[in-house]
């Protein structure tokens, strides 16, 4: 199984608006984009947990402030807030439980490039409470 | 030369947080994703005017409210307002001048969802006021 991946993306500063680098196919050879979509996160919502079966989840804060929580396979979890502020793409392989937290005060906007269209077949979803873990 | 497309996209509703549907691979098949990253607009600014020479551009508001004006072969323009209220997806093949307006009081986000990487040589940049556009 492949691992959590961390990659910092670079952002281009533009007095009309800056520009914020993203995907890029040539440093993720193995991902072919089958969709884009934005997931909404409002301030102190926690949207867990959640597993996919065979997409790959990558992962950009476009707008806010997101805690996202991984369950890893020795049984500890790893967590980030990524922002603007601390501007990473988190790429998650299939069969990991995982998620988000809105920790700003605004409704935050989480960018998610998959490897496949989504498909309710293909995920598994249990209660926030089903996996102990300390969102506070 | 293809022309400009619009497609209006699913939001699916959500108490913690909405889903805005993006790009499906399945709805745009011609299109391998080798891109995508996230433009700023700030309040009453315009970027404006660039072209692409081989890049296939599909563009989505993330946040706030953005006026996108496309230079047609009659020399007319097309322009449509989006946000997540004309949640669309707008699609500039090559060869069309363009730019955009952030028309909102925050600063908006653009999500360009494109067909290669971002490279200088492919694109044209000319100053605003070469091409005559009311941008009020």
């Amino acid at each position: 199984m492949s691992d959590i991946k961390v990659r910092k993306l670079t952002i281009h500063s533009n007095d009309k608006g800056d520009l914020l680098k993203g995907f890029l196919k040539s440093e993720n050879q193995n991902v072919d984009v089958n969709e884009v979509y934005i997931s909404e996160i409002k301030s102190n919502h926690t949207k867990a947990w959640k597993k996919h079966n065979s997409m790959t989840s990558n992962l950009i804060v476009a707008y806010g402030e997101i805690k996202i929580v991984v369950l890893k396979d020795d049984g500890s979890f790893f967590s980030e807030v990524i922002s603007k502020n601390n501007y990473k793409m988190i790429t998650i392989p299939p069969g990991f439980w995982f998620g988000f937290k809105g920790v700003s005060t605004e409704t935050s906007l989480l960018l998610n490039i998959a490897n496949e269209e989504h498909d309710n077949e293909e995920s598994e979803e249990v209660d926030v409470s089903k996996i102990k873990y300390d969102w506070s």
